[in-house]
């Protein structure tokens, strides 16, 4: 029997167990990873953000004094990168004395991710080179319902479709995608435009299903969205053209800014810590 | 903003959030539970047990010194009693020093019940009298599907239907009921016959939606099938001949006995403790 200590956050609802392993010296496989998200034998939460010294990470060749996230799904599969998580990493590194603002640098499997702590109290994260692919795909949900999707790459795998009715994209199981555009997988992102610059957005995410919320999926959404405007033989359409757009899901509301960088920003909380057993 | 001690456990993954609230000095409104379950912005959970006083309870007429287990579901509402809670409820107060075994009288809404410790692990919970109605009603589930029913009372009310098919009910949102027969609304169980005194079942639980578990459902579904051996004209018949049945739920495994009294045996743990934030 092992006793972790663990917290609990979320960002726009985005919800995230912590566990701090500086030393890298807990064992976290995929079992642990499954039973500590499951929501009614464990913790819960969408995914599963572990605190790691970056030097302990094989696979980081970059300065190893920073701190690793080493973001898993809730099924225990490994995932490139979360804008959400990286606000509510940062918020937890901050509040536990681990970390000093106002800027945090994160080590993440996409590289270095930048957080920002604003006086209002949100967190900006840059998020990295956003990537439009000039050629839609299809992606297909459970009802049948044929979506034509643009597949954008955020540090990791999004294919965003545009509807003029969120509420009724059926979301309950995963949507079929083209497995050769996407190798490894992909989130999926449903888009209703709102307004000027203001778009609503639900989400399916691999490995977890429909989310509240998922960082990247939004920065993929106003990329998508901006990418409309500009000419569709640019590769990357959205860093043409500065542009801040809102965007709504189910758990609250982010602003992406679009430009030479994309930046997410949004709340972040720590609502719950503590220690548990993992038989 | 409020930080209150809390530990979360489960019986065969029917799971909830636990206060300590000795003398009853936490505010623990419809919006505190909503929050405190909510699987994302909170902790989460199928309902909430908090652990006060009995003598801080207006209602309650026993001894005052019991620990009451103040039981709401996932919405804020009240329930009178929950047999997974119970077990949940008294593994928490034992391993917390709080409570000795190994028999452990917990008061509830539905008046002393009685929990005892097995040295294989399991608590053994006296569930009151089970009161069988013998007329059936109708429960509609969502897709349109009929079933006849049985009124069951367990110190809180059930409706248990027979299906050769558990995987085919459709659970997703609330069955409808008639409401002069459950003015208080209902849990609805379906079972489904595995073999001589062996069920499955799934339930739908007022006020939390599908469960992989319902403590009292189990013994309603137990007293269905008994019922169905026993003259029709008996209001108790599943007092009439004693009987142990196996109930396999969607969460783990359970036993019921049926007789003068009724027991529900199952597992029961308690998976994390710590602080959580209430703004």
């Amino acid at each position: 029997m092992r006793r972790w200590s663990f917290a609990k956050g979320h960002g726009t609802e985005n919800d995230f167990v912590l566990l701090l392993d500086r030393e890298a010296m807990l064992h976290v496989g995929e079992a642990e990873v499954r039973l500590i998200c499951d929501r009614h034998a464990g913790i819960g939460g969408d995914g599963l953000l572990r605190a790691v010294r970056a030097q302990h990470i094989p696979e980081w060749d970059g300065d190893g004094d920073l701190w690793f996230m080493d973001y898993r799904n809730a099924d225990g599969s490994i995932a490139e990168m979360c804008g959400n998580g990286v606000r509510v990493f940062v918020r937890y590194l901050v509040d536990e004395g681990l970390a000093y603002g106002p800027v945090v640098p994160v080590a993440t499997r996409a590289g270095v991710r930048e957080a920002e702590m604003l006086p209002d109290g949100r967190i900006r994260v840059a998020m990295g080179p956003v990537v439009v692919a000039p050629e839609a795909v299809s992606i297909v949900t459970a009802d049948g319902t044929a979506y034509s999707a643009r597949p954008i790459d955020v540090g990791n795998p999004h294919a965003v479709s545009f509807t003029d009715d969120l509420s009724a994209v059926w979301l309950q199981t995963a949507p079929e995608y083209p497995t050769d555009a996407f190798p490894d997988g992909v989130n999926a992102e449903f888009v209703q435009r709102l307004g000027e610059r203001h778009l609503g957005m639900r989400v399916f995410e691999r490995g977890s299903g429909e989310t509240r919320s998922c960082g990247t999926g939004t920065v993929a959404a106003a990329a998508a969205a901006h990418a409309e405007r500009t000419p569709a033989d640019d590769p990357r359409p959205a860093l043409a053209e500065p542009a801040t757009y809102r965007v709504d899901v189910l758990g609250g509301t982010v602003e992406v800014e679009l430009g030479e960088q994309a930046y997410l920003t949004g709340p972040a909380v720590v609502v719950a810590r503590g220690v548990m057993t993992i038989l």
